[in-house]
C-alpha cells in the first residue's frame, strides 16, 4: 500500500536527499468511512514547509488522486501518510537548482490503542531525550525525526501511551507524536512552537474548539513546575484527536470538565472537516 | 558507483527508517592513491553512533571489502561515503526490536575547490540558519542534516567556501561541513561539541597535531565577539584537511604561523594514517 511517484512497483533511489540528509517533509492524515480528515489543513502545512525548505510544492490534486487510489482498495479507518523529499544525485548539502520532488503516499492500519485510553485517560512519562532548539526548523513537519525515535526507545511498557519532551532550556515542547496542553484555573496553556516542535494540525483544531467554548488559550513557555501544578493535561494529534492524561510519571491529574468538553468539541469538528473521496 | 547492501542493482525501500525518520548515520572518507585515510577513526565514530542510536554495528570487514570493490574500479583521489540506517516496515517512531541495518557504500569525485583555497585561504560567511541545540544528538554524524541543507542554500556565490553556524544561544558551533578553530595569542580555541555539532575526525587530528607542536587547545563556548577578535581562523574536515580563513563576512584574518604549521602537520599525519586497499 505504497506509491512512489504514483507507481506501486518502484523503489527509492538511495541518492534521494530525503534519505541522505533528511531533506523532506511529511503529513499523517486520518481516514474514516466518509473520507480524509483536514485534507486542506494538512496540505496547507505541507505547502508552508515546502516554502521554508525551498521545495517545489506538490500538485494537490495529484496527491489527492493517489491517496484515493490507496483508500479505494482498503478498509477504514486508516492512516494516510504523505512524504515528499528533494531527489538528488550528487554529494554535498547544497540542493541542486533544478530539483525533482519525490512523492511517497502510503496507507497504514490504525495503531491499536486500547479503547479505554480515549475514555479513561492515558499514562504518560517524561523523556530524557530532549527536543532540539532550532527556530529554523521549528513548526514544520520535516523528516529529521531522530530525536523522536530516541525518545520513543526510552520505554517499552505498553501501558505508557506517550512521552513528553523538554528542550535544553527546560521548556516543555511536545510529546513524541503529540502536542500538549495544560489546563489551569479553567484556562488552556500550550507551548510556543517558535523554537522547537511541530505545529500540529490537531493543535490548531483544539485551539479553535477552545475559542468556540469560550476557553482562554495562552501560548508561551511552560516549565516542569507548571506541568506538575496543572489541573488537567491534554495531548493532541491527527489520529488520536484528544487524549486526556491521567498521570505524568508520579504526578496524577483529574479528567476534568475542560478536557472532556474539548474532547467532545474536537470530535464534532473532525466530523465536519472530512473531504469525501468521490 | 553505489552499493546497497552490497548489490549494485537494487534500490532502497521507501519504508527504510533512514528515509522516513532520519534514523541512521554516515561517514565521509578521503581516498588517495595509497588507500583510505583514517579508516579506523571513521569506523570508531560510526560504531559510537550505533551505540547511541541502538543500531546493530555494521561488520567492518564487510564494509571495507565493499569500499574496496568501488575503489578498485575508479580513479583516486575520491570521496567514499558510508551510510547505515535502520530498515523498517511499520509506521511509528519506535524502532522494531529486531531491526535490519541498511548499508550504503558509494564513491564520489572530489568537489572541485580552487587550488588557491588550500594555499591562500578561504572566504567564509556567517549563516542565519542556526545549529540545533540537542545534547542527545550532538557529536554523532547522524543523517538529520536539514539545518546544514538550509544553511548551505543561503549563498550561491562560488567564491564563498563555507558558512559558519551559531546556535540559538549565540555560541559558534561549526561550519556547514567543517569544524572550526580560532587562534588567539598563540593558542587554539574550538567549540565544545556537547550540545550541538559533529565531532569531526579531522577535528581530532588537528587537536593531535597541536599537541605535537606544543600548542595549547581550549575546548569551550565561543561567541561572535571572540570570533571577530581572533588572530586566525581554521576549518577542518576529512576531505579538505585544514583550510585557513582569510575573511568571515567583513572581518579579515591573517594567514598566520600557527595555522600554517598545523596545516603542514595535519598533512603529515594524513599520509601516515592511510589504510592500504590490498
Amino acid at each position: 500500500m505504497i506509491l512512489v511517484n504514483g507507481q506501486t512497483d518502484i523503489q527509492l533511489s538511495p541518492t534521494d536527499r530525503g534519505f541522505q540528509y533528511g531533506d523532506g517533509l511529511f503529513e499523517t492524515l486520518y481516514v474514516n468511512q466518509a473520507g480524509i480528515e483536514f485534507w486542506h489543513e494538512h496540505l496547507q502545512r505541507l505547502s508552508e514547509g515546502c516554502q521554508r525548505l525551498g521545495l517545489k510544492p506538490p500538485n494537490e490534486s495529484l496527491l489527492f488522486n493517489e491517496s484515493r487510489r490507496l483508500i479505494d482498495n482498503s478498509t477504514t479507518p486508516a492512516v494516510l501518510k504523505i512524504l515528499i523529499s528533494r531527489s538528488g544525485a550528487g554529494r554535498g548539502y547544497r540542493p541542486p537548482v533544478d530539483h525533482q520532488v519525490t512523492r511517497i503516499v502510503s496507507l497504514h492500519p490504525l495503531a491499536l490503542y486500547p479503547d479505554h485510553w480515549q475514555t479513561e485517560g492515558v499514562r504518560v512519562r517524561i523523556c530524557s531525550t530532549l527536543a532540539s532548539i532550532n527556530p529554523s526548523l521549528a513548526g514544520i513537519k520535516h523528516i529529521n525525526r531522530l530525536e523522536q525515535v530516541l525518545a520513543r526507545t526510552e520505554w517499552g511498557d505498553e501501558r505508557i501511551a506517550e512521552g513528553l519532551m523538554f528542550d535544553a532550556l527546560g521548556r516543555l515542547i511536545e510529546g513524541t507524536m503529540t502536542n500538549v496542553f495544560l489546563v489551569k484555573g479553567g484556562e488552556l496553556y500550550t507551548p510556543n512552537i517558535a523554537h522547537a516542535g511541530v505545529l500540529g494540525v490537531m493543535r490548531r483544531v483544539l485551539i479553535d474548539a477552545a475559542a468556540r467554548l469560550d476557553i482562554a488559550v495562552h501560548v508561551g513557555d511552560i516549565d516542569q513546575e507548571q506541568l506538575a501544578q496543572a489541573d488537567e493535561v491534554l495531548l493532541t494529534n491527527s489520529i488520536i484527536g484528544v487524549w486526556l492524561v491521567k498521570s505524568v510519571d508520579e504526578f496524577s491529574y483529574s479528567l476534568g470538565q475542560i478536557g472532556q468538553q474539548l474532547q467532545l468539541e474536537v470530535g464534532r469538528i473532525r466530523q465536519k472537516q472530512t473531504l469525501a473521496l468521490s
